[in-house]
């Protein structure tokens, strides 16, 4: 070792890397988190690492909606009070945790694992489609709600999806609404949307 | 639990939870980390939780600078080809971080744990004064070289320890450079570091 840029402790120094290697955190933050956490009880420490590693070595994924999960079956899926005849296609789990924030949505999901995307070599069969259709198949299913990023791979994934489920003459299928958002000034929406939002506009309830 | 904003699984509500305890760690962030953790190797998380936990558990301070350590003295004090003659007075660890970076002091340190500020309740009894005082006392120290911030918390301690050391006849005692910054334009420094930069002028080697 030199004399140059010495950390006071190895320890310190292995924290400081380990933390340094999260995504988006430099080795300043790192040191800052790293500081941070020298200074609570060792009590917290222990549940800040067991949570973690906890979670890492039990993780499992759902059986019916390949969401994060406990057990073979998660939360949302083993609700009662959850609507089993909705499901909203998702991406990934960030997108599911989207969705409950908005609390406006009490059905169930169904976590694809990504989009159909030929440039990053990610083929349908890569994907959670036919499990989706198997849970159609068993009935049950009203409604399947796209919820996909508005791009041409997640437009492409729905068209995919679209022409598997249509086979079901009594399956609703319905796509998130696109237009402007919530605050946006009418003047600065991109032409796509505004168009978007004039095409879909709906009944005028006055609320 | 209500069906509203539904984690799937309590594990990773559990993890989410512990990392936006961090500072500067939002519940988005958090998932997004704990998200990446997830898709690690076990033994990557392993060296995670127990880079933190041992650094938390088994954390000393040095006896001689108090700087973090590994042991009872720092690896910094115990490294013998580091000049036992010079200390520089710091505030705290990240303070000794930032000068190692600079890669241009090979002297020990003292870190004070804090500045002088009544207005907070922090008076010199808290802070690592008195052993600094036996540390020169003892012999062997040339030169402290006072490193703290330039506010005026930082500027009151300096003297308060300047009053404390100017009874060693042969110590010399230094203070950091005050001027512009390295690629500061001349026009937008404040007046005061300029003044400054002015009355400290020194001599140009031309290098």
């Amino acid at each position: 070792m030199g004399i140059n840029q010495q950390y006071s402790s190895a320890l310190l120094e292995r924290a400081v890397d380990e933390f340094s290697k999260l995504p988006g955190v430099g080795r300043k933050t790192a040191m800052r988190l790293v500081l941070h956490m020298l200074r609570l009880d060792v009590g917290k420490i222990d549940a800040f690492t067991d949570a973690v590693s906890t979670l890492c070595h039990e993780v499992h994924y759902c059986e019916v909606c390949h969401n994060i999960s406990d057990d073979d079956v998660c939360q949302i899926c083993a609700n009662p009070h959850r609507d089993a005849s909705l499901i909203c296609v998702v991406e990934n789990v960030q997108d599911v945790m989207a969705i409950e924030q908005t609390q406006q949505y009490h059905g169930l999901y169904h976590v694809l694992g990504g989009v159909i995307s030929p440039m990053d070599g990610v083929g349908p069969s890569q994907l959670e489609i036919d499990s989706l259709v198997e849970r159609v198949d068993k009935g049950g299913v009203d409604e399947v709600i796209f919820a996909l990023s508005s791009t041409m791979e997640g437009d492409a994934t729905n068209f995919y999806i679209f022409r598997k489920l249509s086979k079901y003459p009594d399956l609703k299928l319905t796509v998130l609404a696109r237009g402007m958002s919530i605050n946006d000034e009418l003047q600065y929406t991109d032409e796509v949307t505004l168009g978007r939002s004039l095409v879909n506009r709906v009944p005028f309830t006055g609320k």
